[in-house]
């Protein structure tokens, strides 16, 4: 039996957690005896070192420092687990680890869809491993999963999830009304959501998790520059409620998806799927990943994807697989990022819309509006008229166009006379033919 | 570049599916890149040779041979996949290669359901890689999952829909009505469930994937003979539209739960699921496993159970991670499966329970009924009572009870003067808190 001795560095949630699995003498013998591998904690980074994490009494306090740059390259250090977030100095302090072969575990989104590919590189370089299934959807084993068990997949399409926050607004706004300002207030009462919760209704969080899962299932280089990015703070109540009258239901989503020839997309925003779609069935803080390809046909992991528990035990996961590999002297395969593939701009995509349209409630609107959308070649699927007092309200659902011809579209629908306000615009996911159930 | 040499043994519709790909040459430049491994087929063992198996004008219909023992052994032969299917010949030919240092993949749940412990013991005595990805629930990932991202997860629980005939015959009764033998006549006109389904419909096919699960959750041996079995020939179309009318889904679950400490279950039996859980949502011939750990929560992984190409997918992933791992000299850590678990039979357990009796349609008739609950310590949730001509239908949903008295209830009830039949008796799931959606 070897032992692997690991430096944490960071204590948050998932911190504590992962030491109080680590040091728990009871779950240590378990671990050994499923790993082969004993754990030993000799020294956990924090900023304050006061603080009180846990009310374990094996809880190893003694073992808290303030100095990471030391603790990460000590002498007695065999493993390092980042979980500090952000890119700096999380990014020095990895870098250190790697460069004397220490594998590394991370949970760092921003800094893995930043510098991923330098990093495994490094790790590569060193014949290490730099594991980091926690950095996207907390639990759900889907770094794995494209890493190892779809190596050799054609993938099509991954779309995730990936923001629990976003997805527990969503899921309130649907199934109790309510717009999405009061459910925000609400969520961030609840502790679900921050009190300035930008990064995840303004889809920051999900952009830099697309990033990496388009850089894993496409084996290439995703620059985070290159995500197309839109939040949740522009969906209505309203929306929301007609989704659902039209069996959809409005999820942030963020996208991976093949084009053409060596060319991806990678964007996050939110779109109605159809109910019968797995996807639409996912509530509250729970996160999935739907994958589809040329052969697996689809498959869609679901779990929860954030939690300082749930998450450490993704972590843990990670540095199991690190030391047994560090054990044996290898590393696991690096992830391949060198394909060559060209992240192309929304304008060229194609997709069916919804719309909706406020209007005065004259006679012949209807006509003027559809004129609009014939002039643009956009080809209308449902619409549906709503009244409200003068004014009406025009719900169109189209058939598949171009972002550029539907920007044209409405822009032409907005300096119309009879336009009151175009509204609620929202790409509608198309299903495919595997996924219903 | 390292060149790994392939033997496939077992050419169906999996077998052919893997040869495809593995022989494209625009797929195998792929592949080499993704991987870091070129591939290349040297022989594939058949027992017909003259079958045309492909219509790819790249497919190396010169490699087939009907001597797969020679083949095994063959010194230019670094890797074995194993698609032939129970247990002999397939044992001694995985046992070849395994004692010659060539890792080995199968789709073979049979088998390992039978020798899993003992081949896995084997292929780490050598030192190489025993892959079976796809011999349970085909492409999702749960094997991948269980072995490395839970391996240091308490598995509280794991429920797999793990057999796609008898999902579609039960989704399909549900959804359209119909009665049992009509529908598995249907599925038998449409190649979905064999001529003889007994395998698929008593759930033995279940019963060897459940013994995988468990082995693998609980990181124990679980022989196939503990495994409690119940198909879903006796589920009457009754059952199930009252199910759905009671808010649950008919499925036929393949369950591995720790029961007590150093104690686990491992059952199939039809089961009905509270709809708002993941898996009642899961229809047709799709697959899910639903997996419950104290710190991960709740995880589902979703997918194709079956299907040539699907499964072939899964295959290839454990070909690529077999190979990478050959090229670097180490294998996979192997499962562990030496704890200690006791599998407890069926007796002592708890759940909920569904039960449909005929009875005469008499005054006092309930009261009787309702005694015999009673006198078992039987705590009835909810009765209904359906008027047949001269007849009633009572159906119950029970609180917890043991096996034991409800079976003992059965038994009484089944003598009462004013019982015509007790039919229709199914378990309840109980939700974990974590698994609303």
């Amino acid at each position: 039996m070897r032992t692997v001795r690991v430096a944490v560095l960071g204590c948050g949630n998932v911190g504590t957690a992962l030491v109080e699995a680590l040091s728990d003498p009871e779950r240590a013998a378990e671990l050994a005896a499923r790993s082969g591998v004993v754990f030993e904690i000799v020294g956990i980074a924090v900023t304050d070192r006061d603080r009180v994490r846990s009310e374990k009494p094996w809880f190893p306090s003694e073992l808290l420092t303030d100095d990471a740059e030391s603790l990460v390259t000590r002498d007695d250090v065999d493993l390092v687990v980042e979980l500090i977030g952000g890119l700096e100095p999380a990014r020095s302090l990895i870098e250190a680890a790697l460069t004397r072969g220490r594998p590394v575990v991370s949970a760092n989104k921003a800094l893995l869809a930043e510098k991923g590919v330098e990093l495994s590189d490094m790790a590569m370089t060193h014949g290490v491993d730099l594991n980091f299934e926690a950095a996207v959807a907390g639990a759900i084993p889907v770094v794995r999963t494209l890493r190892e068990s779809l190596a050799g997949e054609r993938i099509t399409r991954v779309m995730g999830i990936v923001n629990g926050t976003t997805n527990f607004i969503l899921t309130k706004m649907a199934d109790e009304g309510g717009d999405y300002s009061a459910v925000l207030a609400e969520a961030q009462g609840l502790g679900l959501a921050e009190r300035d919760p930008t990064a995840d209704v303004e889809g920051f969080d999900a952009a830099s998790k697309a990033a990496i899962l388009a850089g894993l299932a496409f084996g290439c280089e995703v620059p985070l520059e290159k995500v197309h990015r839109e939040g949740i703070s522009s969906v209505r109540g309203v929306d929301v409620a007609f989704a659902t009258h039209l069996g959809f239901s409005i999820k942030l989503l963020a996208i991976a998806e093949g084009v053409g020839p060596g060319e991806i997309s990678v964007r996050v925003h939110p779109a109605m799927v159809p109910l019968r779609h797995p996807l639409a069935q996912v509530g509250g803080a729970f996160n999935a990943v739907f994958i589809e390809g040329e052969e697996v046909g689809s498959l869609m992991l679901y779990g929860q994807g954030a939690g300082g528990v749930p998450t450490a035990s993704a972590v843990l996961g990670d540095v199991i697989d690190a030391a047994r590999h560090l054990v044996s002297g290898v590393a696991a395969p690096a992830p391949v990022r060198t394909l060559e593939r060209v992240v192309v701009p929304l304008d060229d995509l194609r997709s069916a819309f919804y719309l909706s349209i406020d209007v005065f409630d004259r006679p012949g609107v209807l006509a003027v509006v559809a004129q609009v959308f014939g002039d643009h070649r956009i080809s209308i699927r449902l619409m549906e008229q709503v009244g409200l007092g003068d004014e009406a309200r025009l719900i169109f659902v189209t058939h598949e166009a171009t972002e550029r011809d539907m920007a044209a579209t409405i822009d032409a629908l907005a300096e119309l006379e009879v336009v009151e306000a175009v509204g609620g615009v929202l790409r509608v996911v198309s299903s495919s033919e595997g996924a219903g159930s």
